[in-house]
């Protein structure tokens, strides 16, 4: 099989293999093993197992862990079965990086991740629960540590995490969800129309996403007037809350105090068209130039796995429209934005990511002196997109900065500082 | 390059090279990334600049790695600082595993381990410090979270972690070490003679392994007669835990508690003869038979840098006389072992190291119904040697395995149980 590129430019190492995307998602379930769920040496058992460049083959690997770390959880006392839940949520989702979503065995393994993270999360006696969230869209699943939807006058600080485009709500555990619940943080993890299993209730990825986020950042304002709100976003979250909060209204009722994003994203729609091989944002989109395409070889089973979710999130069936749906909502209006932000690139992502964060902290830091445009070099392993390859140096640096954060112009009576305990080594 | 098996029979999976010995420490590197220190990124990038089979790359690589990371860490805010020493520290340490104990770099790589561990400790507010332990052998090198050599009435737990031919003591706090100080343990962690940085204090594997290790329970049994006493040992270290506990006089001195050891060996003369390739025990060991084998490249670069350092640690310039000096102290005697034993075995171990374990535990759990065998399966990841790709799921089962282990016939008053706090999943 010949060496595949990356759907994406996302990362700048090797792990297994030659096919770009396989090795990114590899890379990613592998990263997950700093923070729990799957070892190293039950990643490498699904890995060792699966054909380069077979998307099938990655699928059985991890479907079949999955059942295998769920059958010994249910066996397994409380000190165990905690982390062998996480795992085999971790699993069942990582096999998810390549079903086809219209299959069964999609619907199953994204029940099982559900139950399976939620059980982990019972037996670990956190305090992250799952909710439905109404929205004008329509209910989104999230989870989270407190109710937002009825008032509460608690001076807490709430972390809220946003994804993009391939993640599920159980995945922003992962991407500081755990971190911020183990550091003392309120926190609202939620899957935006498009993410997640949403699309299965009809939901997805447009001007939708960003209007169903104002509107939970309002009500959560609403609902805890004391609280602090920091909103973090990674890779297409890192458009969807700049674009939420470029919207007066919505920033003057929702009042942010600050922002993570990684990387903050101002134009989706040119990020994609640089980021994505031509041949498949090439017009026109003829069933004939489709099929020509699939034939010249030019998409392998993994990419074409891919892409079947791709279309299946933004509900259309020729991937070069999600171009158009994903900047449905427009180029976002920096010059709207008032917050502290903390902007995270990575090495290795495409330099249209690197100079779109660098051009709003430009624009930001001038009014904003507390915000921070951090660059991760190859050597730190947090260079790949969304910093999969160390998630804890990434969310290290953005407790260390929030810790660093001025106090508001007029702190509130009572009001706790963004500095968290610290948390142990172990 | 040729295929090249590992040194013994360790683990049954595949992480990067071809090479078997290179590869099993890949994994056992990779495998602490679950704990803290370099993270998978960090760890694939040192892997990706090595070329398979070649030891002098690797040490390039992970010195080179170790060197960024303190450099990093002097400038870091202390949440940050924490956890980038500690992959310094890892680094420093990963090197290790390939460089020539006589050469300067080696020294100063394990200069630079101690420093960065120990500065790790400190920004993290751990209990865990340096401490030189006086034993008829000589000093010996440790750290723990109270002193053992003053008396202390206190009701604590100890937690004592003894490694093997392959460790220092830095690395027993990802053997058990870091997470018994998260879970509330009292933690001692020691190299004894051979061990770590103690060849170049002129101590060197023998019956002086044992014999101080023996010392060593008796001082803590004395300091601390309201204690309860938890052994565990790796690798080599379950021998030296069952030879220390098999003389009569030291098990009613010490009273330990309860004893972890993954594996228990009992006689490790046959265990390091039927797991090491023939050609290194065969005899006549004259200097032409050396040079033979050396010419007849039926021992590569990488086994000749493994070897180099055994032969290091035990004082000798032949490494078929490890054998007799590894078996100097004998045969454990079994009968005279009267505690639970919770034996730690992995399926991709040799057939000799199950055997013992099996052995033990038949003739012990009899008499100490608490004992278990626990074996992994491949699927779990935790069946290498000491569990080096899954070692959360084993400390995990072992403070399962501790939390229900029955009180002492007669528990004395005040004296806590063996059930620690549970830890955060995150």
């Amino acid at each position: 099989m010949r060496e595949e590129a990356d759907l994406g430019e996302r990362q700048g190492r090797h792990f297994r293999f030659r096919n770009g995307t396989m090795d990114f998602n590899a890379g990613w379930v592998l990263g997950y093993s700093q923070l729990g769920g799957l070892a190293p040496g039950e990643v490498f058992e699904c890995l060792n197992a699966i054909r380069d460049g077979d998307p099938g083959s990655w699928v059985r690997s991890f479907a079949a862990m999955a059942e295998r770390q769920e059958a010994a959880a249910r066996q397994d006392p409380p000190k165990l079965a905690a982390n062998r839940y996480l795992a085999a949520a971790v699993a069942a989702r990582a096999a998810w990086h390549l079903v086809d979503p219209a299959s069964q065995q999609a619907r199953d393994l994204l029940n099982q991740l559900e139950r399976c993270f939620q059980a982990a999360m019972v037996q670990s006696g956190s305090k992250l629960a799952p909710i439905e969230l109404p929205t004008a869209a329509g209910l989104l699943p999230g989870y989270a540590t407190a109710p937002i939807d009825q008032p509460c006058t608690d001076p807490a600080i709430w972390y809220v995490v946003i994804g993009g485009g391939d993640t599920f709500r159980e995945d922003l555990y992962f991407f500081g969800g755990g971190r911020a619940v183990a550091e003392g943080y309120q926190v609202l993890l939620v899957d935006l129309p498009g993410q997640g299993g949403t699309p299965y209730r009809g939901l997805h990825f447009g001007e939708a996403t960003i209007m169903a986020l104002r509107e939970l950042l309002v009500r959560l304002r609403n609902n805890w007037p004391q609280a602090r709100i920091v909103l973090t976003g990674y890779s297409g979250g890192g458009y969807f809350t700049l674009k939420a909060l470029d919207d007066p209204h919505t920033a003057s009722a929702a009042r942010v105090d600050a922002l993570v994003a990684s990387t903050p994203v101002t134009d989706i729609a040119k990020l994609l068209t640089r980021g994505m091989p031509a041949v498949l944002t090439q017009r026109p989109h003829s069933a004939l130039a489709r099929l020509m395409t699939r034939i010249a070889g030019r998409i392998s089973p993994v990419t074409e796995a891919a892409l079947t979710k791709y279309r299946w999130q933004f509900g259309t069936d020729w991937i070069g429209d999600i171009i158009g749906l994903a900047g449905e909502a427009g180029v976002v209006d920096a010059a709207n934005l008032d917050l502290p932000v903390l902007a995270i690139v990575g090495e290795s992502e495409p330099p249209e990511a690197a100079r779109q964060a660098s051009e709003l902290f430009a624009d930001l830091a001038p009014r904003q002196p507390a915000s921070r445009l951090l660059r991760f070099q190859k050597w730190t392993g947090a260079d790949a997109h969304c910093q999969i390859n160390n998630l804890r140096l990434t969310q290290d640096s953005i407790m260390a900065w929030l810790a660093d954060l001025p106090s508001a112009p007029e702190p509130r009576e009572g009001e706790p500082n963004l500095t968290p305990s610290p948390s142990s080594l172990a």
